[in-house]
């Protein structure tokens, strides 16, 4: 059976509340029970934070043993060199999601430090970009 | 039954044969039948042009019917204006694959002007990239 | 009799069709009637291609007769260097229109590599820029 | 009857004088006479100052009246946000026209902050480009 | 008595009637007016121009007397390094006003050449932000 | 009863103790307790945290019932993209206050990522900020 | 026999027309004879096209059995990441060649993106370039 | 005898009180004096203005009878486009005179628009530098 | 007795285990046994966390007694405005360590927020910089 | 008899012992040797030096009388705007060599200050550039 | 008696023989003769040299004694920090001089390292340029 | 027995003298004398040059056999390729030393090309940091 890890940064505990227009109005938790439902015979763990190091902690603790890590840290995506090093560091591949389409917002927003770190990148497709990185990674 | 148009730009003619460590061994039309087979409820169309002002002509021809359309514009990605107007003008919405991660190679393919005129991405995942984008249409 | 031509780029055959709040409901077919009309002692030329290529081929071929030339490139106004260097190569002298004024939109629409090759440019003030182009190059 | 108000900016009481192979031989006020025999149902305002804060002030007291405005600020096109936010303030809609082919001369003389504020520009096509706004106007 | 001198640079003569939506529809007099009523005991000066060197004399003959200046200068607050040096010159403290909020309009408005010298910057609080400086020099 | 919330980042447990020609010599709570007693009618909440993340949580809670945030994020109003974000996702309107005057220090202090996801910003006015920023608030 | 493509692009079928001080009055196609009678042992093509889509189609068809090309893509040079994506895909080594000395004129001439995709270069030695990349890569 | 017009821009009538450490105490008057002093035969004209449009009146007054130019424009060296024009449009050479080394002061202050302008440039040498660039146009 | 503070930031964790090519494959807890063994008359302190606030706490605390601070803060170095406000709040001197040579990786680290508010940096030299700027500090 | 000078700059000593893969392993005296005998009409000149001033003396040496230069410079090329200088000083044509492909190496190697001020460059084509380079100038 | 060197840089010793358009036809030595006629009771010593280390070398040697220095490092003045240092260093205070008119010549040139080193700057006025600066010094 | 080599930089002569707020009062000879009895054991030479093709021809004679080099190359560290060139070429490895903090002076001091050819860095620790330096080479 694999393990892959979810693991969402800061304000995607939001997601469902924050700018339905953008983000949708289902939550994550919402999300992650069909998802399960929809993937019976994987074990998806879900881990969320608003704090950058929290995020570090998180993968360094499944990084080593999940199959795969799908990756959506918000705002610390164009940001954060240190959740870059801690991707580069462990070994499961990893495939980022971004829910909107960040290439068609704010410029500071057009560049992640993370996309060269992992696999791919699946943006702009909604909450089901998810599911499109686990079927990738499978 | 719904029309998905793919459209191929420069050197994806190639695939399969070009740098096969980047872009796999698997031939645009061995994967096309089989993603043929997997979507039979879908009329797949595929054109593939070396030549920007076809690739124009093509959007303008199938870009009004077409309920949704995968491009990978390969190296004019990166420069063409016009490519991004015509994905602006037509009425389809377009999803942007790249088979390899162009975060992850040279400066110069970081940044694509399609994005912004599509719903998403999906880069790095390999020609399997084009069936999440079907699906993501669907 | 003077000769003038005309030549039109990417997208240019979406008029009065593509975005008519931003470019008019009118086609340059109907446009181009009514100008020979009201100039019936000029000989007008048309040409339009989404090649960038074909546009350098006519260039060539009318260039070095016509009494003047009227272009509008529009997407590889911002980025043909060899469109450029055709203009530069060819004995008529040229005006470029753009029917939208390209300084009120993208950052990269600002920029157009034909103007310091042509005598001026009018933008913005609709099809009838090219009136307007027509009317000084006589 | 129309009323149009043509407000030119610094220098350009040289015109006919200053570099006549840049800006011709024809003094403003030799042009505005004949261009008003042209337009004989058209009421041309002209004013002229070298001082950018009169500029201003003029615009303030026509650009509510005015069916129309032709600007040429010269030097204070490419620097001037205070003359741009005029533009913005008044009803009246505004051609901004240049003597001299802009984007073939110095770099600093590329950009000019007033264009995005008016309907559009005509250059390069020397003091016949007033003409070419006015009927744009009309 | 305290004698605090505001002054104002360009199009603020318009306001209360250029773009209510972005400055409202109080007039300077009518808001000054009311600062005075509610300030009996300081001695408050304006002055207005829309031409930046009579705002230099301005600066000129009131800033080696007053207690303190409230400074907004308009389009000139990006542009003018004049006006900057005359802020260094003379003795009184100035603070920098904007009734809007400048980093949320165009990217040429989020650079003022006065910041740094003035104490501070009081921005995008509407009309108040001049009581709101006045406090503070006080 | 109106509720203000006063959020503070990285390193302004340190006012008054740090650098006191640059921030003052009074200690953040010293200046609550006064500002409380001049706004008896105002419910002042008060946070401080070095931890990033803390603050997102922190806005997260009390950015949907309070009337308002006065927020100074220290060195994350320059990096922050994600704090930029929760003020953005919160319904509160916020107005950030720098005790310094930002533009008058180090050129990486001069952008600050919250300014254009607030009301207004009042800075360089000493701990008298928050003060003003709470009157504009009312 | 050795095997030896020319490809040239854009505006080089004007050679020995378009300004002769500049590129010389020497014809490609007289060029071409004389070449051909210095190296008999050595079977030169010739192929030159206006369209980037067709100088691909080129390479793509000769650059897998050809010993070696030598390219000259005019205009293109400096902005086809397409034409370097076939350079990089078939096996053909490449050398680029440029009549004029690109240097020496204008900014935007400076960079072609074709060179690090080569061997080397040769520019600003005229149509001789052409023999001297060939005897190189003999 | 020879006609040399000084012409000095914002705040340079405050010279001898202003910043004294950077411009030393004595006064342009006192300076004039004693410079026509050491030049008996020379018409010394001067003038000076805070307003940019005044100081392109002067240039054009004077600027075709003079047989000489010494300008120092302060804060507006820096910034204005229309004063350089100025200075290229009438007849006289021109040398750019500042009291203070630009150089070793803020950014901004580094690049003078007008220097290409003028035959040349002395800086840093105080008030002495107006005699200098006297000597130099005799 | 001296006490040196040694404070790691993010993902310096995994020394020994990350990257042993880059990082070596000692463990920092091997190698602060056999510091303190070496130094025995020094007082080393240790600390390390992923999350950058609780840096922040850490150098609150023990910066004001410490006689010095050798910090390696890993990502955040390049990133953290807030880190280096704190190193400049407290009193102890500090010392920079990098145990790669960061100048010779990706160029997001070839800077460094903290260096210039730190005495110096020792970098690229293992592990054994610690020690370096031990013994420096001493 | 035609009189040809090759100048070398810093760490060409070295070629043949320097970095094999790069430069090849023939040195430069072989090369000359052999480049002679197949010259053996041409003088063909040769100075080296690591010191940028003697590179400048000796141009300023021969480079009135030679025929020809052919230059490389090194390290120097990319650098010394004072070697450039010379090489428009002097009267002799002067073609710039570079041993390997400096645009496929570090950035800071992809522009020369020489090229502009020679008639062309030959780059890549390793020790037999110089061959080339001299054929050229014949 | 007062003593002032002058230190020229690489290819001055060519002046009055390199391009005469710019830099005249007098030889530094005939300038030098005729200046110390002209100044007797001042000690000029003249020091030339194509070596940058040499200049560093001269200035080290007199810059401690002299009274004042006269440098025109020409194409090392935009490049050398080692010379700027060496400036910085010593005790006597130096003037910049150019011959030409850097800031009308090419971009490169209109950034000097020298002139905030100096007291000053004297440009675009000819040989005389040391004539002016030997009178600051005096 | 070991042998270092320490090569330093232009005005690196003058330590001792030169700034000693910056560079202190001991000279580099005195240093030297200690820090030979230091280390008994090693063979440390010495080199000093202010000319930098002498620094690169003292790094070509000793580099190749030498157990590791000590370089301070001064001014000359931001701005040579060509010395950079050197230490890749030859086989000692080397680490890169400047006696103050280049990272809390001039912006230009911020980058130097020697240390990613270098193992690593030392900085602001004063001429300790040579000790260091060597005792990481041992």
């Amino acid at each position: 059976m694999k393990r892959i890890e979810i693991i969402n940064g800061p304000n995607l505990n939001l997601t469902g509340r924050r700018e339905p227009e953008v983000y949708g109005s289902t939550t994550m938790e919402q999300y992650l029970e069909s998802l399960q439902l929809r993937f019976p015979d994987v074990q998806i763990g879900y881990y969320q934070s608003n704090i950058e190091g929290e995020l570090i902690d998180r993968i360094q603790q499944v990084g080593y043993e999940a199959d795969g890590l799908i990756v959506n840290f918000g705002g610390y995506s164009h940001t954060s060199v240190a959740l870059r090093d801690t991707l580069l560091a462990v070994t499961a591949p990893a495939i980022e999601v971004h829910i909107s389409n960040i290439f068609a917002r704010e410029g500071y927003r057009h560049h992640s430090l993370m996309t060269s770190a992992c696999l791919g990148m699946v943006c702009g497709l909604g909450l089901r970009g998810y599911e499109l990185a686990l079927q990738a990674l499978l």
